[in-house]
């Protein structure tokens, strides 16, 4: 409460313009609160709020933020701030932001830097996009094997102060070439006079400069680390990888991998904040492929339309039916995804897999089956709707039922491994793209076990 | 291609219970490459390699190997070497695999543990399922404030080994209370001879031992810590919870959200591994839930029937302007419970994204009503499959396409919003269900649209 009543107190000095009520009043915010404070304020009040953060939370809240509140800050900032913020804040945090501007501004915001900080900038702005090479930072401690622990120590006291991390000190022979890492806590727990070789046990997990962004991710899932050191192709340490970098990029991922699923191209920006226009040219390029892809159902429809003008009656199950293949195939192609982003599925279970969802498509597709005729035997005892012929109805509704369903857990399983194997996101083998792809092939199985079973009576 | 050599030889030493030849292999494997390996084993042969495992191996590995690896090792192990891996793992970790295990056979396993052991076990299972407590371990280092720096350092050296991390060092009082965490980096940046209260700013973020597993990981989203203390109601230190165990959590939400919006009850265990009837109640649950709402459409078509017969054409575009309904509501639902999971969106905001989702609505129906109405008047050049009426037909078309795209956006963007007012979990409304949702008004739109623009003509 009190803190609510505080935030309202803090929003009014902000109108204001009021310096020394606002400081008095953040004076003990942390960064997650002011990011979360700022994130609502229009352009202007950012950059203002800014302007009367101590020097420390300056760095630490710009970090926190997102794109475009850190775009609206830069951009609205006098010119000496602006640089103070971007000469201060981490390389990689830095080169992160960068990677997200438009060419020209790059050139103008690279200006502001000190030689120093420019040199490593525009290095890391050379390695490709979403690669290891642009999320390391170079602020990492390196010690070498015949150093003692206490020298480690006098080490860390004299050069740590502005590195990312000092949780992984890194051992390097004379020509830089990564030998181990080790955690801080070894050297704390052992007596000053050890050697810095008697604590290697020359184990050691570290990314290429080149990897790509999912291997990051992937290596810090597996190894417990904070930290991840970044070798070149000759081993020679050139930076480090720190966890809180790779979280962040693990929860864009997430967010891309969700909105593929439900049939979006990924967003990149909050989805209050992204302009309409461009929110809808990110929606309307899937929706039109798909209703593309699903006119063929009106296709396939018009080479029925004789059966239908005949059997009216098969009409009215074609929503159900073709939808129950759509929905058995969005859930295997999510379980399937899911299973292979984790690692449990890959390319060579595909017999295992096909002979799973075989099974899976039978039996499900028999409970919705038996449930199917059920229904339309029921109707009838209560309404002619179905007329005399409403045991082949509730025949060729169930029987279709299998055949849907089979074919939708089928479709929907393969799919993503298919994709997989030809070097796209199995993401893409999304539940609405599923759906359409066995919509048509639904409505197929459904009007020839339809004439198969009425041949003779009403068709 | 070394290492896969090597892989071969491992499992044939495996098969060959060859415990040396197993042991020089296998001897500089780090704990995520055993954990692959056993993954793919038999329970038995896991078992049999955790027997020539080296005792630092055993407890690392087990941690990071999955509940089913877990619980086939530990029942197929001898008692004594069972009891060994309980008492060593962190109680963290027991208390998060116990919890996984039926009553019965926990009871059996808590006999095996040390009475130590038992005590933290006990308490840490008497809290809620899925809270902090179960979460947390006790194994942390607290420091008074009146401490010296070198004090404090002395005290790691003595009191560190069996902590699960030394990264952060809290700071009581002597009732216990907590006063401030510290980073272990700040003691190793000044001298020796400052006291613990010069390095402390009296903030800190903390859980409660009552939080729920979603609070835990937001916090350490925001806060870019390796662990975060959790205190009990009056504020005294009890335990830590660590970032890895963390990380292990929101892969396993994840996950549960994925297999959700695809229309899947979460299924807690690897899709390879879990037996195939667990597998079929866990996806034919909600396949009827949705069969039975989609029967809608069948007595919705029904009442139509009368029109059907008399303008087959209409039959023809059910499948087009349905499944277009279901998939920008699910376009829809997705964007926004995404949103919402990253805060994005609360529903205060249900008046902006309703705002949002109408101009949306009509923008992409519009864009999918021009083309269908182009679709049928070119068909038209080339054949009469639409008869006379078709002017009339490819305006039916086209202003359904705009009423049931604006109705799907609509129904996909409200429902996470309101489900979450009413306590339920936003993930719930999956593309399946908001497109079954959407597909019996959708039948409704498209006919009630037609009988106007028809009524006198064909109808």
């Amino acid at each position: 409460m009190k803190r609510k009543l505080n935030k309202r107190k803090v929003a009014a000095a902000v109108k204001q313009r009021d310096t020394k009520q606002l400081e008095l009043l953040m004076n003990n915010w942390q960064s997650p609160e002011i990011a979360d404070f700022i994130y609502h304020l229009p352009p202007a009040d950012k950059a203002f709020v800014f302007t009367i953060l101590p020097y420390v939370m300056v760095t630490k809240t710009f970090k926190v933020l997102d794109i475009s509140s850190q775009k609206e800050i830069i951009k609205n900032l006098p010119h000496e701030q602006a640089a103070r913020i971007l000469n201060e804040i981490q390389p990689d945090d830095r080169t992160q932001f960068l990677s997200e501007l438009p060419g020209i501004l790059v050139k103008d915001l690279l200006q502001l830097l000190s030689e120093d900080e420019r040199i490593i900038t525009l290095k890391q702005l050379g390695y490709p996009e979403h690669s290891v090479g642009r999320l390391m930072t170079p602020e990492y401690l390196a010690v070498h094997p015949d150093w003692t622990v206490q020298q480690v120590l006098d080490h860390i006291r004299a050069n740590g102060k502005d590195k990312e991390t000092i949780n992984v000190i890194y051992v390097i022979d004379n020509e830089g070439h990564l030998l181990d890492d080790v955690r801080i806590r070894e050297f704390l727990l052992v007596a000053t006079d050890k050697k810095v070789e008697d604590l290697m046990d020359n184990k050691f997990n570290s990314l290429k400069v080149t990897d790509d962004e999912e291997t990051a991710i992937e290596e810090f899932r597996k190894n417990n680390r904070v930290a991840l050191p970044v070798i070149d192709e000759e081993g020679i340490l050139i930076g480090i990888v720190t966890i809180d970098d790779v979280l962040r990029l693990a929860v864009d991922e997430e967010t891309e991998n969700i909105q593929k699923i439900g049939g979006v191209e990924a967003l990149e920006e909050p989805y209050m904040k992204i302009p309409f226009l461009k929110l809808m040219k990110k929606r309307s390029g899937w929706l039109v492929v798909l209703f593309l892809g699903e006119m063929l159902t009106a296709t396939a429809m018009g080479f029925f339309e004789g059966e239908i003008a005949k059997a009216v009656v098969l009409a009215l199950f074609v929503p159900l039916i073709i939808s129950s293949g759509g929905n058995s195939g969005s859930q295997a192609s999510s379980l399937i995804i899911r299973a292979m982003a984790l690692g449990e599925v890959t390319f060579r279970d595909w017999w295992n897999v096909m002979r799973r969802e075989f099974l899976s498509g039978l039996f499900l597709g028999s409970v919705l089956g038996v449930i199917g005729f059920t229904r339309v035997t029921i109707w009838t005892l209560f309404s002619n709707i179905y007329g005399e012929h409403w045991l082949l109805v509730a025949l060729v509704v169930g029987f279709s039922l299998v055949g849907v369903v089979l074919w939708g857990t089928l479709s929907g399983s393969m799919l993503p491994l298919i994709l997989k194997k030809f070097g796209a996101d199995p993401a893409v083998s999304s539940a609405p793209f599923v759906a359409t792809l066995v919509d048509v092939t639904g409505l197929v199985i459904y009007f020839s076990i339809a004439f198969v079973i009425m041949h003779g009576t009403l068709l």
